[in-house]
């Protein structure tokens, strides 16, 4: 038997924020969500992509106003000190998704890692954006992440904390295989992520089930194929009439789910993750010193849209 | 509403093949499934990996002997030359497994892809080889593709055929998410394989049920994140006493199966697959070239091995 490696995961999934709810009223929900998690035993608390505003990208709005009405421009801040101060006071650490905006001016769709001395130790800045940067007028609703926000600029980093290393990403990365292996070549046990998951696409009729469907197997393979574990927590429910779908995770290096959320509310999972189970999979089937063939993989570096098949002998 | 393409796909699982089965007993049990697909309207069969012989691998033996009996020296062949001429007479193609043999002495695990008029016009070699090259006297059976194959030098290829792009690849390939977008980036709209799956795992003491739940979700997670539809053919059930899962598949590109095999038997499973359906993912969620960030994906060709995390400032 492997000794076993203990780190106390939470999933905060958030119910709706909508547009009239002002930042000091999500960050209590936050607050008391951490409570819940420290409550468990936790040692990390994931929160949602956007956790402190409505999922924005739904209007049609200048950059300007979103900047005005939905981004951050420190972190923390004001309004989100009190809860670094609940994590100092309770000794647990968290991942928050926002909006930012820098110092220079740019835009991101950010999450930060923060220890459990309330300290930022990691930040990311979401690389694949999906959406669209025009209006949609005939569209039921838009999704400007690409008019909105610049493509991150951080790679999928991977930071040494919670006596582990930590994987970051956001969203629709958690579609992308890419964005897991490029964690996992870095040694990261755990990949956390938050988003806001639209249960109707604009482009097309594609069946609601489908979205939680692809959204599960993306994960499960994902953390099995990397041998990682996964926490990801939604914001989920109706924001002021529009749905999104909950489903937030834990999900083991086997695939399989740990831990699901039941709700389309504010709601907690958690569960005492054993990361050693992961190094299991590392050393046989996953053991990419062996196996893997980087020399046949070019093309994922070379092309960035499908081409042509390649001539064959 | 996109207009329809449709290719009947056939995957044709094999029950057992043991020690004892000789070539013709093989191929007579495939040209009868060859029948039974062209019997649902099939245009291409997919038959498993090493579909000739027993999955030889598990017992230990030099490689002279294993070429001896298990390697085919030439395809087609005299013992192959009835599923050929049955191809040519029911005008339908198919995918074989089977270990090869080169000309210059080079031993591979190898599938070809042979069109209506029973011409080989594809061939692909595995190049993720599992399991191990030395003799494990105390293991309940040995896993030795790394000592009678070598790692195969044709890519994950993609042949123009059947109406449509077929990428190629071999069992343990099915689990590792870089042959699934080398294939995709060579608009691949279809990917076909074979598998030989222990369902022991002789490293560890794994679930047996998850050898199942990997295979599916590695699959399912696959064909959506590639937009591609995937047909997989399983030999299974106990060759000699040793058991294979079975669980051959068609799945869409939405991440459903479409089909399943429920024996662990020679079983034929069909499906009129819609290649367009792949064309609505490749679009919108999946349009590579509006979405993916290569510039972010350099450690996928630059490291084999994982290794420490990247800096970050």
């Amino acid at each position: 038997m492997r000794n076993s490696r203990k780190l106390g995961l939470a999933v905060a999934q958030m119910g709706p924020v909508n547009l009239a709810d002002d930042r000091p009223k999500v960050v209590a929900r936050l607050v008391d969500m951490l409570r819940e998690a420290k409550g468990r035993n936790a040692d990390l608390v994931v929160f949602p992509e956007m956790a402190l505003t409505t999922f924005f990208p739904r209007y049609w709005m200048s950059e300007e106003e979103a900047v005005e009405r939905f981004f951050e421009h420190s972190m923390p801040n004001a309004a989100v000190q009190p809860l670094f101060d609940a994590a100092r006071e309770l000794g647990i650490g968290f991942y928050l998704g926002y909006a930012e905006l820098t110092p220079e001016g740019h835009r991101f769709n950010t999450a930060v890692l923060v220890d459990k001395e309330a300290k930022v130790i990691g930040k990311y800045r979401k690389i694949h954006l999906p959406g669209h940067a025009d209006h949609k007028p005939d569209a039921p609703f838009q999704h400007l992440e690409k008019k909105f926000f610049e493509v991150g600029d951080r790679g999928f980093p991977v930071f040494e904390s919670f006596g582990t290393k930590v994987g970051m990403c956001l969203c629709n990365d958690r579609r992308w295989p890419e964005t897991w292996r490029v964690m996992s070549l870095q040694s990261a046990e755990l990949g956390v992520l938050g988003y806001n998951t639209p249960s109707w696409n604009i482009h097309w009729n594609e069946p609601p089930h489908l979205r939680m469907h692809t959204h599960l197997i993306s994960l499960q393979a994902s953390a099995y194929q990397n041998a990682m574990w996964i926490g990801a927590a939604a914001k989920c429910g109706f924001e002021d009439g529009f749905h999104m779908i909950g489903g937030s995770v834990i999900v083991a290096p086997s695939g399989e789910i740990a831990a699901q959320s039941s709700s389309e509310e504010d709601e907690v999972i958690f569960f005492n993750i054993d990361l050693a189970i992961g190094d299991t999979f590392r050393e046989h089937v996953f053991n990419f010193a062996k196996h893997r063939r980087p020399e046949h993989y070019g093309l994922i570096v070379e092309r960035t849209g499908a081409g042509a098949p390649l001539p064959h002998d």
